[in-house]
């Protein structure tokens, strides 16, 4: 049906009207007083949301601007560069850190699994001049829906004297993400993430010890300079012109986003996850990643039943239903659907993915118990308690 | 008075109401086909707006990004370049070479002036062993309002056989800017310009020469990466997620562009110009590029007449007229006030920008032949050729 498409993707993901009617504004001067007060308070909201102290720099460009952002403005070529890589988007940052001429290592782990802590402890353990810079990882892996333990590997990493450099593209504002806590170096978002506003901004924190490497970095972007952003945040303006409409729509999207309050947030993420995860094992559905403890909040992966196709279950869900889910990446590509839950995403939204996903599944001739996963979701949202 | 505002500045300058519409719709998967078709489209407008058959890529990012991307794709330390400076614009292409380790030399001529093509054809006469391998300039030098011209000095770069690379961010969509006829090896604009769409993309057409250039860069920008925007483009999509909801925007703005006429819009910019020029000649200001050959098209910077100064009257015509004009930049700054008839500005526009003018200089003090300025522009306006 014309202009009813949901997305259920893991990005773009939903925005809501207001923020929508907010980017729809006439722009402003970009160096007019006005828009300095509005990015003043965007500023001190990227802050709370990255739970840190440090400086958030805002791109104008995609999540990958800003990945390219963070290693272009510290790596110099020759630089030793450690990737853990499970995914597309840990492959992401060894492509990225080679471009800057990085000697580039990875630590890989079969797609669907996380990074266990103690294989990067004993590679650390054996670098023992202390050559590895720079570890780059990935919190959520949006190609496969696993979340990694990056308190654990930041700190290992923090010890070892590396810089960590974190994909935090959907797990900023699904999940707790403790910046300076943690001692996460430099951390990227998007916007079309858990931010709630179309895509076309980013987000990079950046560690005191990420600026100091920045200084000795050689030939640092022009564009994403660390040095630029941090001079032109301290006057509540950008280097360049920003997208102001965003920066419209991403000051109304805060307003929500602190009425709700942190906790409730990461809350309702980790109850929809649950939720969604629960209806599909009554469906008899496989998840992609079993394990609950590794298992994404932002967006759940799921195997195809026998005799039905992921294009199907896609093509049927967007055709009948209006629903869009995101396909399989890479080695995954037609092997799983991925149903994003992240950002504007209520239990409602749940509840109607999960009745559309059974539709599509009876249509597709799928021998199941109609009806068991929506009484699973409901049942878990119902037990879980609410923290909003 | 709230929400009246009226932007006359170079840039963001004011959008259509239907574009803000179009860019406020519910974001689409950027990997459907539904986006794609419109993708597509917009490439091929671009090429028409770009005057060229060369590939134009898509950046999400604003206009230096562009310039970024059109250097750090093509250059290796210790490159020879040389740059044409006549203004701020001019010093940043300087900036952005040396941030990528070329050895830069400039031309430079007095904020105000032209390039003299004469000054290009002896340097690069001195240059008998072909070091200089790239030549940067702008069209239309937006701290000045002076233009350049292109055809002249690109033409004479081609046959040095050097690459020119090109800023036409305040020039396409303003003034004729033949990319293919005159030889132009990498040309980059900005959406918030000729474009009447907010800030957030940024376009560059780019030859074959200047991608074997790209072949041979050690270390290209992995975001603005040329090969990877090639390839995608040739599939009708973009290698990261990019602004879906300005890309809504410019498919909007298109089809007003396109059924206005490329000549049309071209003649509007030349009118506008030539009447708000004359009209301040009829107020006995003074403007700073006098010789009516070099003068922009999209933008006119204007002496304050004695004992009125440049934040007076911005911000007279701000506060009691709802009109934002620009300052000077740089040396400029306080000296000069520059009037942006960029984009989506019409005759109405020009006659209330003067009208609100001669408003604010009579409470100001300046004494003056009232009503002159409007008689000027009017006039012109009445005798200038319609060519839509």
């Amino acid at each position: 049906m014309k202009d009813k498409l949901f997305l259920m993707i893991p990005g773009p993901t939903p925005v809501p009207e207001s923020v929508l009617q907010a980017t729809a504004k006439h722009p402003i001067g970009h160096r007019s007083s006005e828009f300095s007060s509005i990015l003043k308070e965007v500023y001190a909201d990227l802050k709370w949301f990255f739970q840190t102290q440090n400086d958030v720099y805002i791109f104008t460009a995609s999540g990958t601007g800003a990945m390219d952002a963070a290693l272009s403005n510290i790596l110099n070529p020759n630089d030793k560069v450690l990737s853990l890589v499970m995914g597309n988007f840990g492959e992401r940052w060894a492509k990225i850190a080679k471009t800057r001429g990085a000697e580039v290592e990875t630590i890989d782990v079969p797609w669907g699994n996380a990074i266990n802590p103690d294989t990067l402890k004993e590679r650390l353990a054996k670098d023992v001049n202390k050559e590895i810079k720079v570890v780059t990882l990935t919190h959520n892996e949006t190609s496969t829906g696993v979340m990694n333990d990056i308190e654990t590997l930041c700190k290992i990493i923090k010890e070892h004297g590396a810089l960590s450099v974190v994909d935090g593209v959907t797990s900023v504002g699904a999940v707790p993400v403790k910046t300076d806590e943690w001692g996460i170096d430099i951390l990227v978002s998007g916007s079309q993430k858990g931010f709630m506003i179309p895509p076309g901004l980013s987000f990079l924190s950046c560690s005191q010890r990420a600026f100091e490497a920045y200084k000795n970095c050689k030939y640092p972007s022009f564009y994403f300079d660390f040095a630029a952003h941090k001079k032109s945040l301290e006057q509540d303006t950008t280097p360049f012109t920003p997208n102001v409409n965003l920066i419209f729509g991403l000051h109304k999207a805060f307003e929500m986003l602190k009425s709700e309050g942190l906790d409730a947030i990461h809350a309702r993420h980790a109850k929809l996850a649950k939720g969604i995860r629960a209806a599909i094992r009554a469906l008899g559905l496989k998840l992609l990643v079993e394990d609950d403890a590794i298992a994404s909040r932002a967006i759940t992966s799921i195997l195809p039943p026998d005799g039905v196709s992921v294009p199907q279950i896609r093509s049927t869900l967007t055709k009948d239903y209006d629903i869009v889910v995101a396909n399989g990446q890479g080695q995954f590509k037609d092997k799983i659907f991925r149903i994003g839950h992240l950002g504007f995403v209520s239990e409602r939204d749940a509840i109607t993915a999960i009745g559309a996903l059974e539709a599509t599944l009876l249509k597709l001739g799928y021998n199941f118990d109609s009806g068991s996963g929506i009484s699973a979701l409901i049942k878990s949202l119902a037990e879980t308690k609410v923290t909003a």
